[in-house]
């Protein structure tokens, strides 16, 4: 299975590959030629005892639960357990500027033509090209190789802005909630879409973990999986609730959001049963989730994710706590969030990190 | 060139095709097995002396400029001439529900696969099925065969609301601005994106009249192509300026706009030197007008196109007149236009549509 191309390895020492995971890694024998030169961060979810078999030749460090604990101490009530939302832990003692995050049920997929997709080089070029948020162009991202700004787009705007946010996509089986499996549970995704585009800015969407690159520099701090799984009152609302705070923030720091290209092959869907005990009370809940985070406005002083992401935690207990005293939780759990960031990540506390 | 496809003609006794054109209408040939069931509205830019062979077998009206004149009388003065805006005149007379309109430089395309794409079956699909202006799904349009609404979606919005515009795109030639053109004379779009999407509310984009679909009774009032061409400042910014207004408009009455599939293939880039001298000022005055369309709001009062249109040329002569005496001439005439709408709609004219 393993491609013969040897890619050159873009920001090799600058990005990291966090992967959550309750088994073997044998998934990484396919991506061998794309992920081996970089470094692995693994979390480890459920029982610390499991022994996780890393295939030969990758460089990582992996942390259990009790590595969890240990590290942040009283802190790590923040950080989910028995949920993939776990892999945040791996944001946030990565020492890189970017990140690159993939389950370990995603394989390499392949493109119309049969050649094996590089997901993580589609990713690094999206993070690296700028993004245009304040004005959609019709043929897609106006920075690929073949594409431009089409007649009628301001020349003012063609410069864009910086890209925090690549949201990668998934042929074979689609990303789709517990009522849609449910009903399609033959679905699966064959379209390849071949383009890459911004988000506009003011716009949500549904971000999904699965295959997922950022800056961590410009926005880690907000891409925090919330508190799911075990002890909570739902879950696969994990990368949905980093999305919504992430774009929130995006919008008003004035990053740039891209999705489409890279596809990854979803080889295998969760159980719709399980999912959608789950999700029940996230698709409730959500219902109140979308209009807040669409009318969401931070104040001017806030010009860093984490004095952003503070703010937001407010919001989030102002308005949402009267939804559920889940948000109440959760509000406080994104605060103790920020202080761990910062613990960890000293250098990045700006002036107004306050 | 013909395709020996028989598609179904949907919709045949309720769209017109509405054609702009100086020449003889040979590009028709390669269309025949598309467009023949459908009735086209040919409107003859320039000399009206001239004589314009449309080829055998095609049902068709065509006016010239006389035929303007005598029908519109001293309101013909809002229909560009010498300019491909006259196209909207066909907008005007039709007494069809949908419009398709087409440039005579355009040609059938292929899919990936090599097939023949029926453009308009394409525009009518996206027509007919709902768009999703207020959240934005990753996996594209998600009422296409093969595709949903992904994970995280809010169930509340899936219903939809109705589509007002089908914009399609160009394989070959892409619709570049002068600058662009000089730049890269060369640059041919060869990127076949098997994507339909809805333009997010509060977001404006680049429309293009070359290959376009509307529901005329929801959205036909506001897309007057404004004046240009013979005698005016400015040329190619037509159907950029519907596009604008028209966008507007749409968010306002929460009406839907699609841009994606179909590509039609676009023969011929015109002179980038006569379109410099065309679009220079347009290029300038667009820095003020891009910022005036994304800060306009409309009154709840305004329901219908035409009420929306008629607050939207107060808007622009109060607000844009003195970036240009022009725009004060183009809110006189946005107002002559809504006037000869309802002249020659009486029954599309509603109770507020004052």
């Amino acid at each position: 299975m393993a491609s013969s191309v040897t890619p050159t390895p873009l920001l090799k020492d600058e990005l990291d590959i966090v992967i959550p995971t309750i088994r073997n890694l044998d998934f990484l024998e396919m991506w061998r030629p794309f992920f081996q030169p970089y470094h692995l961060i693994i979390v480890q979810d459920g029982d610390p005892s499991k022994v996780i078999k890393v295939p030969e030749g990758f460089d990582y460090e992996l942390y259990n639960r009790n590595d969890i604990n240990k590290i942040l101490g009283p802190k790590s009530s923040c950080i989910s357990f028995k949920d993939s939302a776990c892999r945040c832990f791996g944001y946030m003692v990565s020492k890189k500027k970017y990140i690159f995050t993939i389950d370990d049920d995603c394989f390499v997929a392949k493109d119309p033509s049969g050649n094996d997709i590089n997901a993580l080089e589609q990713h690094i070029k999206n993070l690296l090209s700028p993004s245009t948020p304040f004005f959609f162009n019709t043929l897609y991202d106006p920075y690929r190789e073949g594409a431009d700004f089409v007649r009628g787009y301001p020349f003012s705007l063609c410069e864009g802005v910086p890209t925090a946010v690549s949201h990668g996509l998934w042929l074979n089986i689609p990303d789709y909630d517990a009522p849609t499996q449910l009903v399609k549970p033959r679905e699966r995704n064959t379209r390849f879409v071949d383009a890459v585009l911004t988000i506009p800015k003011g716009t949500l969407f549904p971000m999904c973990g699965m295959n997922l690159a950022f800056d961590r520099e410009l926005i880690g701090p907000a891409m925090y999986f919330g508190l799911m799984g075990d002890g909570q009152p739902i879950g696969r609302y994990d990368d949905m609730w980093a999305g919504w705070c992430m774009k929130v923030i995006c919008d008003h720091l004035g990053l740039g959001v891209k999705t489409g290209l890279p596809y990854i092959w979803h080889s295998k869907a969760s159980n719709p049963f399980v999912n959608l005990k789950k999700e029940y009370k996230g698709i409730y809940w959500q219902e109140e989730l979308i209009p807040f985070f669409q009318g969401a406005t931070l104040p001017k002083e806030c010009t860093t994710a984490q004095s952003c992401y503070k703010e937001l935690s407010k919001q989030v207990k102002a308005k949402l706590g009267k939804v559920d005293d889940y948000f109440n939780k959760l509000a406080d759990a994104m605060l103790t969030w920020i202080e761990a960031w910062d613990e960890l990540n000293p250098s990045t506390q700006l002036p107004d990190g306050k």
